[in-house]
């Protein structure tokens, strides 16, 4: 019999936030960690617009611990708003993990990348994971804190970073498809927050990673450049699950590591 | 007797762009470049303020081929004008070497760290060093054209970006005397255009890297954190004698590297 995923011994996850849970690998996250995990309490998908979250609000119908909160990532007070509304759900609980998923893309080249989209995909890739993790920060410490498992690892409390190998400095993956200078920029430059991260908050007992998802069937992940065709080959599900199959196996020494969702660690 | 800065064989550079040139290891770079290189027809140090700018006014009275330029590196308008008037000064030539040096420090923690910023530093560090290459590339394109040298190299046509070892992922240089987090982020997301530049431009002959010039005694390099003290080790003489050692031994093969003040290859 296969292993379900996240089932690996001693993934106790109590709490989850997924930031950008309105579609793609997020909504994919929340899906499986809602549906799998045990011993679940709170999965919290944000969405910039939950009015408009039809597939998150199926969900919620299925899953009371379920919930759906407000979040734009370019907005400092709406996102220190979903913190306390985290907050009240946990009722004096801490926060395990926290998933910093929303993002967007571009195709900016050398010559066509404007200062004003350098600017928002900045704001929102790497900003916005800045100050959700600032945000969430005392529920995650709350978390390790009420945690008696030694060192670090994703069911005490940590922070993953939905990072892209497009942000390998070393690879420059897809290069071919796209230069996507900003996308690019920012992944590296979320990269190094991710690694600040790990030194600034192992100490509080709370891990930090940055993950490749792979090249998934998303909005963002499909796209065509001229004539070539840039066909993602990972399903959502199959990305999702690898993910949630690779996060329990972490463990201290994996600290601001950049990994990909089959636990292959990638080049900076 | 001991060889001087940039007299290493072929290190023909006819112009040379250096962008925050009013202080620190801008102006040290425009200092031994004016005074140093040979055959060197034009050195142009950019200013956000050459009015202001005294010791590149001391400079240009005794070296006529030294040129102070206005380059305000957060405003388009300013990085266009300055390029046009480089093109004018410059009269049908193209440009060897632009040095993207400008940039701003901070010290903000991951927990002190504003999104305001985030957003000055990354504006200044990256996206000035994106939009300074994108105005200045037809005039390095035209003395790739017009070069007979195979291959590339800085005497060719070549963009240095300055970056910072505080800006390697995998180094984290000196964390425990700062954070900073806005500007490692911004460093690292340097390294990435970098890196796009070299695959970008290299069909173009024009070589692209990054170089890091080691912790120097400027503003910037001068600080002190709580109790400890930031003292940088090296003079503005002696990090820019290395850089400009460095420069003239670079080609096809170090095109996309990041490089330290004494040639050697820095993980990102
Ligand atoms: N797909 C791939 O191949 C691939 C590869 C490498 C890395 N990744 C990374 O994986 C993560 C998820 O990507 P995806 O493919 O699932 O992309 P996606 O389908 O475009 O979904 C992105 C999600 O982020 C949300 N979002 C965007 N801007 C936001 C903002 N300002 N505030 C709040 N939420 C915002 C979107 O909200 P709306 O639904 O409301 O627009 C959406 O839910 C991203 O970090 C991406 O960089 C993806
Ligand atoms: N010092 C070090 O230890 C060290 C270490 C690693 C890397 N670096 C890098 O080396 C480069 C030079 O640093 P430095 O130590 O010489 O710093 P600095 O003494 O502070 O000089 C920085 C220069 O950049 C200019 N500048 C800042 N913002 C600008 C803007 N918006 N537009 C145009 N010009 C702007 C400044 O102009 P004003 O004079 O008008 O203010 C100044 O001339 C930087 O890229 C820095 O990151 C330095």
């Amino acid at each position: 019999m296969s292993r379900s995923v996240g089932e690996s011994a001693g993934f106790n996850v109590h709490s989850v936030v997924v930031t950008g849970a309105n579609q793609g690998i997020g909504l994919g996250l929340v899906k499986q960690v809602v549906g799998k995990l045990n011993p679940l309490e709170w999965d919290f998908g944000t969405s910039q617009n939950p009015e408009g979250a039809q597939q998150l609000k199926n969900l919620v119908s299925r899953h009371p611990n379920l919930v759906i909160i407000a979040l734009e990532a370019t907005d400092p007070a709406s996102i220190k708003a979903a913190a306390a509304r985290v907050e009240e759900h946990l009722k004096g609980s801490g926060l395990n993990l926290l998933i910093n998923n929303a993002a967007i893309g571009n195709n900016g080249t050398l010559e066509s990348e404007t200062p004003e989209n350098m600017s928002l995909v900045y704001t929102t890739n790497v900003t916005g994971p800045l100050l959700v993790s600032q945000a969430f920060l005392p529920l995650l410490k709350k978390a390790a804190q009420g945690s008696n498992q030694k060192g670090l690892s994703c069911s005490k409390a940590a922070i993953v970073n939905m990072s892209s190998e497009g942000g390998s400095i070393q690879n420059v993956f897809i290069w071919h498809l796209g230069q996507a200078i900003a996308y690019r920029c920012s992944k590296a430059a979320l990269n190094m927050l991710t690694k600040c991260q790990s030194l600034g908050y192992g100490g509080d007992g709370i891990l930090s990673i940055a993950v490749h998802p792979g090249w998934v069937q998303t909005d963002m992940g499909s796209f065509t450049v001229g004539t070539l065709l840039g066909e993602a080959p990972l399903t959502v599900d199959a990305s999702v699950r690898g993910i949630l199959n690779v996060l329990p196996t972490l463990s201290e020494k994996d600290n601001g590591a950049f990994m990909s969702w089959e636990g292959k660690v990638l080049p900076w």
